[in-house]
């Protein structure tokens, strides 16, 4: 994707004579949207850090970061005691996210098959194909995405309004994004969309991300509080929601970023469809019931206490807007259950949770 | 209520011998909960700037600064053209509520009902009713309210966990709040309840003002991002939602701040009891369809981009949080169908919305 018209991924490793020195170039999307800084990454613990403190956020992207993290701490030592280290320190790092384990276990599997002298250079070559095949399955969903909305734009011929919540773009991925593919896709294939984004609090990720990564791009959109969604379908002004997933259930349970189950409410009161778009790692066929079997990380107070912005001045400066000792509780994910969930865009087709069911 | 374990209520006249010199007292509720500031109202146009901005806000305490609005007009000039004129310019400055509507026309008729040279003299002993009027009818939502929460209590003996969205407590009245009143209520009967506490973006006034006011009063409340509630709900901890209204119709529509609709969803789909409370005046019988009829205000874009707090050093700042130029949209109530309420809690009693179309 596009960044002041220069092409970006998210991630990507700078090249080196020696194996050892390769490092992993990341951009740092704390800081975003008002500055676009990035972030050089040398070793396991700060691409553990990076993952932490969401410089790099997104399913698939925690899972290409992962990846490079595995890469990184190959460079330090190639025994399978270190590996298995490595691999639990990457897992811990984020507990929800599917695509971080599936990453780390595809890559720990791949160096145990290995001999230790050719890991080091195995581990950079499989980081660099799960990029890969990121972009490709994103790609992937982005036209079966597409099919859909035109299908819409047939039946209703005139600018198509789609709700998304959090990000799920290209910042997301390692490219093009899951839930933004199919509306980057029909962009591009000159149907007139606009994008109703989620402010997505407490971390603000559609305010600062999804805003930003679609005016990078020229797509029509406006930012909306978390709490217009349901307003905005009850007077007609939404015609399909499209959203992302940290996972999703053999049954099509769709765990995302807390606050996506309100919105899949509103969508079906409205008969409004209801869309997540995955690649298939995110899909977690262990799992039948996403509400009672899902563990929902609790994250840092701190994120709805403190405010992130520009001063009138321009400068960074975060402000605290709740009364001083206020106890406050951050659930990150919520479960939408299947019932609500209108079909599953994946990068083999979209399917509605019984067929999703039936395919396993 | 109790501020720095001082009584106060939200409004109020200061004491002059001269009738034509009386001004009123206001609380900022725009500089809460970072500073504790009170407003010296004058004139009419500053009434009327204090209601637009938002210093005083909550539909019954818009109602009563409306009342001294109109007195304070009566200083300048107490013919009948001016009465009217003062009137628009009252009812022009938020055009959903509609206390402030109630209000300011129970003031001209009376006025109009007046001799030229008392409505002076009338205008402030109405307005002083009307303030009275609103304590009582919310202490009598606090004894309903408190009538249901012990019956919950006695079904579910163990804390209760109340969700409430925006503020509605006694910052958004005169004295004891609507939505509030039978939690206070019941905190002093003894019950253990805890408050969820929406933070109600995009002006916070859950994360600002109810929150601040329940400390104040020793409520124990947890504040939580508005997209949290469906999670909590899903998750069986949430045992009741009571929101205030800006406008309920004849069947039972809710009219309350946007996001509010939402959360009556969720609550429908986990079993979860969601009543709004109002004095009877909030309840507007010409209107059958909230969703269809009732005019949504859409507020400043600029609501959304600034969020205001305190920096790290305690100073009070605004920061941006959007990319630059971003567009926004800003609609600023929603209508909860009567079909996800389970009643309505008034002075005269709880009604299902169908109780309220027989009333009718």
């Amino acid at each position: 994707m596009i960044i002041n018209n220069e092409k970006f991924r998210t991630i990507w490793p700078n090249d080196a004579k020696n194996l050892n020195a390769i490092t992993v170039s990341i951009i740092d999307q704390t800081k975003l949207p008002h500055a676009f800084e990035i972030v050089e990454i040398s070793n396991l613990q700060n691409m553990v850090n990076a993952i932490k403190t969401m410089q790099v956020r997104g399913a698939p992207l925690i899972g290409a970061a992962a990846a490079y993290g595995m890469a990184l701490a190959m460079q330090k030592n190639t025994n399978e005691a270190h590996i298995q280290q490595s691999a639990n320190a990457l897992i811990q790092s984020r507990p929800t996210a599917v695509n971080l384990r599936w990453a780390v276990e595809r890559m720990t599997k791949l160096l145990l098959l290995t001999a230790a002298e050719s890991r080091l250079e195995a581990s950079w070559l499989e980081a660099s194909h799960i990029c890969n095949e990121d972009v490709l399955l994103n790609q992937a969903i982005g036209q079966h995405g597409l099919t859909l909305i035109k299908s819409l734009h047939a039946k209703t011929p005139r600018q198509l309004n789609i709700l998304t919540h959090c990000n799920a773009g290209w910042l997301a991925t390692v490219d093009f994004g899951t839930a933004l593919a199919p509306i980057y896709a029909a962009h591009e294939a000159g149907l007139d969309v606009h994008v109703w984004v989620d402010e997505t609090r407490p971390r603000n990720q559609g305010a600062s991300l999804t805003a930003w990564e679609l005016a990078q791009h020229g797509v029509p959109h406006t930012v909306i509080c978390d709490n217009a969604g349901g307003h905005l379908m009850q007077q007609g002004q939404v015609d399909m929601v499209i959203v992302g997933a940290d996972r999703v259930t053999s049954t099509g349970d769709v765990c995302n970023k807390i606050g996506t189950y309100l919105k899949a409410l509103a969508a079906f009161d409205n008969q409004v469809s209801f869309y997540a778009a995955v690649p298939s790692p995110t899909i977690d066929w262990t799992i039948h019931d996403g509400v009672q079997e899902i563990e929902i990380e609790e994250r840092d107070g701190r994120e709805l206490t403190w405010m992130s912005g520009v001063l009138a001045n321009g400068e960074l400066a975060e402000v605290n807007i709740l009364p001083p000792n206020t106890q406050v509780a951050n659930p990150a994910f919520d479960v939408t259950p299947a019932r609500l969930v209108t079909g599953i865009i994946t990068e083999h087709g979209v399917f509605t949770p019984n067929a999703l069911k039936e395919r396993k």
